[in-house]
């Protein structure tokens, strides 16, 4: 596929009306009205969807979700969706509703087509923000900590170190310092000199 | 200044009705209702504002404008303005008009406050995607290559292709092609090795 993934949040609820907050690269069909996400198997996120039929996409600049859903940090305030019993972030600048229209299964990333029933913008867009794009980078650095070498982790913290200390405000700040944290925190568990 | 910075493009036209698209990297004053653009001196962008009072701030995603402007591309579709006598890009999800309202001079950035005097969508943001934001730096990285050794740029470089890589469409392999092609014309210019 040579679509464009766009990293969103996407969030669901479980059949007892547990909220989860998932960060996910997702793809767009737009002739067909639809969104393409692969959950990870397993993942409360594809378990929810099986279960419910449902799922809100959101389209957050506020970087701190990202960094936060990595950190530890899954508790974000939510508000209620429109067309669907379920939930979206608050935070949100624009959010889609999503029913199950079909699944492909797979061992790892099964292919879920979604159907867009609903969408609205709530505030707009201000432009790129490369200390936006350094978190959204270093938030995907830490899911894979354990795959990488300390010396590639170190080369690319201080490479995005630099759009942070250029272009950032206090909420980027913020979520910087959760990544930040968790990289040293993990150095400290795996004995790796920081 | 601990303002987020964002990357938008501003267009201006000159006393004769000449466009010129500029990539700039803005603040927002939100209480006021105003935009604070730094152009550099000289500047086409300065020059036009300061003669004609106006510009218009351009919100885009199409990451080609960006990687345009800087390896020699700068004719994009324009659009006329509402409120102001200026063009806007064809191609922006949204755009503010502005009129110079205040203005600091600087021997090398001038600080121009901005009034928000008409705003307008044009297409829904559809969330951040790596490669635009991997085109963005690569962009700056170009703007920057008779100050960088070539070490440093090649590191940028092969880190930066991993996210076009995994998430680019046709616009941001269009944009990042520009981007290596100019890398690479420098390199034969300058006589370094590529």
């Amino acid at each position: 596929m040579n679509d464009v993934i766009f990293e969103t949040v996407v969030t669901t609820v479980s059949p007892d009306g547990t909220p989860h907050v998932a960060p996910m690269g997702i793809r767009y069909r737009e002739g067909e009205g639809e969104v393409v996400l692969m959950p990870f198997k397993p993942s409360t996120t594809l378990d929810n969807i099986l279960a419910t039929g449902h799922a809100a996409l959101n389209i957050v600049v506020d970087t701190r979700v990202f960094a936060g859903c990595v950190t530890g940090r899954r508790t974000w305030p939510l508000v209620p969706t429109q067309r669907i019993e379920g939930i979206r972030l608050a935070s949100a600048l624009r959010h889609l509703e999503l029913r199950l229209a079909d699944q492909q299964d797979d061992d790892q990333r099964p292919v879920l087509r979604m159907a867009v029933v609903h969408e609205a913008d709530h505030a707009p867009f201000p432009g790129f923000n490369r200390a936006q794009a350094a978190v959204v980078e270093g938030a995907i650095l830490v899911s894979r900590l354990r795959m990488l070498p300390a010396a590639k982790v170190d080369a690319e913290m201080a490479y995005l170190q630099i759009a942070i200390d250029k272009t950032a405000g206090p909420n980027e700040h913020e979520a910087w310092g959760w990544i930040v944290e968790a990289v040293a925190k993990h150095r400290a568990r795996s004995g790796e000199p920081s």
